[in-house]
């Protein structure tokens, strides 16, 4: 990519630790899951009776490259920014709401510092660029027996909010390339504390539609098949929210082989953010949970980037937003739940960290047929 | 039913607690999940966007009566017994497994210990009937601060496991009723200490073929429609099964509007005690949490004893087993999870009272649109 960013140094910095994290993403670990597989066969029940909950097991054990994959240190990642293009009126909440929704995240009211408590996960939200000023809030450490998590906020505000894309592009590729940056460096930083598994969620009003423009490029689907209703539109807010897209994508005519141009141009800063972090793991070995159709608009441009990069993705569940059914199979994934959400913040991905645990669990306090002394199949 | 139990003194004493137990279940409290419903809209998410998460939240209202509907003391209460139609030779295991594995549950190495753990669910063992004798085991009592819990045995064998149904009823319809009043005196006995949510799951080498005979019965199924592999078994086996079941409902042509009976005919006797756990949870407003298709089985007759009680019933996976589609249908129980488990114990069950929790945590802690001062909808 780094010819994209020629005459542009700071961008062609940026290309090159997002490069750097790309050429560390490999295929994944095929001896570690075989190794997983056969010990799971050696636990006390029936081979393959616990289902999905084996199939995430190895596939846990080929993303980290170990048998055992630790998931005891979890951390949610929750990327918020606001975006230009609500001046079309194409959401059913006013913008002020990203910054509102940022505040309750940090004083731990909101759907997400809940279920990521019950996950047994931090929180840490991420301003990309909220466009109302986000009160100062000081960290919350994690308290010992305490059921609530630490939470904290990072600062790195790129930009207040993108611009229109109906009338360019949303950001520059530079600031795209910084946001992602953001993500790349914030995963480094976690990994110093630990970092086992990581979810990733969002807040910013209009993002339904940046990630909606975004699955119509990069799927070459037309706009009606991937917009819904976001957080609850009418009928007429959704044909104009359609129309919108329409005229941004003419407008940019981003094209599909460049992910990091498309989310330039019809993306958000949150997004771009959650890029870096999903790149950022995957380079690392980290699972990353994600959560509904916002989050896999990300992970849909980062699977443009390189090949090995998707089967590193754990699918949380299946949101009722149209395009995220068009995202899961373009990155061949296959959801863990199906419980009709469309809340974003990562309280999908939050839901299924505690699944992935309790799997995890299984796997390590179980007895094997041996230790049990417990008779196998009879010879049929 | 006492009509039934004419000149069994026994029996007609264990029909009146059933009798008794049925006339306490109510409809669900429509006042309540009205309430619940219009709490969980002020909460600081767009209306409904939690999804399932949200309409269960609705369902423990109306079971419970209470839009605060409590969850925190759980137990996942696991029955037991032997099925003499194993001599048929439709299990692909022993029944020597029966006893093997009632002692790893009470050694802590079972899937259900581990799954249950991550839910902070005790375990409770029931010895309804296994044909090997049952090591004496300390019960393990639950430790502040322990990542594990509680886990006892109740020993209630009314008889060295079933009768081969294919030569008459796999019990006595007096044993049915002894078997039901174990569950109905166990949760009476739960409830003295505490008891909030009951998940339910079983354990008994051939019980496949009792759930699918009695799905059959119940449903008005052909035997090949609501069989299946059970714990693995190969084609000819499950050929064997499915004329083994068709052979048992010839010879004691159960009467499918009398659901103790067909539970006598060819049921068994871990279902039975587990039909009483529903019935006596029912009766007291109890959220009980079904597992697979044995203890959907139970379900299905306890549903029959009375009309009210299916809608207290929470599914919490779909099991890959075909006669569980057939059983959820009937009871119009729409499940939380699908993820291809087959195996029993009631690990399904604890997987879902996981996802309770969180649901109810997010109820409990989150902020509404007042309290975190969240602007509302844009008027369109």
């Amino acid at each position: 990519m780094t010819d994209r960013t020629a005459g542009d140094p700071a961008a062609a910095r940026e290309a090159g630790a997002l490069d750097e994290a790309l050429a560390r993403i490999a295929p994944l670990d095929v001896a570690a899951m075989a190794a997983a597989a056969t010990y799971l066969d050696r636990l006390t029940k029936p081979p393959g009776s616990l289902g999905r909950l084996e199939t995430l097991l190895i596939e846990l054990a080929g993303i980290t490259g170990r048998m055992d994959a630790p998931v005891a240190r979890r951390t949610v990642v929750v990327a918020a920014a606001d975006h230009g293009v609500v001046r079309q009126g194409v959401s059913a909440y006013p913008s002020d709401v990203t910054a509102q929704m940022v505040a309750n995240f940090l004083a731990g009211g909101a759907a997400i510092n809940a279920l990521a408590a019950a996950a047994g996960a931090d929180v840490v939200v991420v301003d990309a660029g909220v466009a109302t000023r986000v009160p100062d809030v000081p960290d919350r450490p994690a308290v010992s027996g305490d059921r609530h998590r630490a939470r904290r906020l990072v600062r790195a505000r790129i930009r207040e909010g993108t611009a229109d894309m109906t009338e360019g592009p949303a950001m520059s590729r530079a600031d795209a390339l910084t946001a992602i940056g953001v993500g790349l460096d914030l995963v480094a930083e976690l990994r110093q504390t630990g970092l086992d598994l990581v979810g990733v969620g969002e807040m910013g009003i209009g993002n339904t539609t940046a990630a909606s423009a975004l699955t119509a490029v990069l799927s070459g689907s037309p706009a009606g098949a991937v917009t819904g209703r976001g957080t609850g539109i009418d009928d007429a807010t959704q044909r104009r929210k359609i129309a919108t897209i329409e005229r941004a994508i003419e407008v940019n005519r981003p094209d599909p082989m460049d992910p990091v141009g498309v989310l330039a141009a019809v993306g958000g800063l949150e997004v771009a953010v959650l890029v870096g972090i999903i790149v950022g793991a995957a380079a690392a070995r980290i699972p990353v949970v994600l959560d509904g159709f916002i989050t896999g608009a990300a992970a849909l441009v980062a699977a443009g980037l390189d090949v090995n990069l998707a089967p590193r993705l754990i699918a949380s569940h299946r949101s009722v937003e149209p395009g995220h059914a068009v995202i899961l199979e373009r990155l061949g994934r296959d959801p863990l739940l199906d419980l009709d959400l469309r809340l974003g913040e990562g309280t999908g991905a939050a839901v299924a960290m505690g699944l992935i645990a309790a799997a995890v669990q299984a796997r390590d306090e179980m007895a094997t047929f041996e230790s049990a002394a417990i008779s196998g199949p009879l010879d049929t």
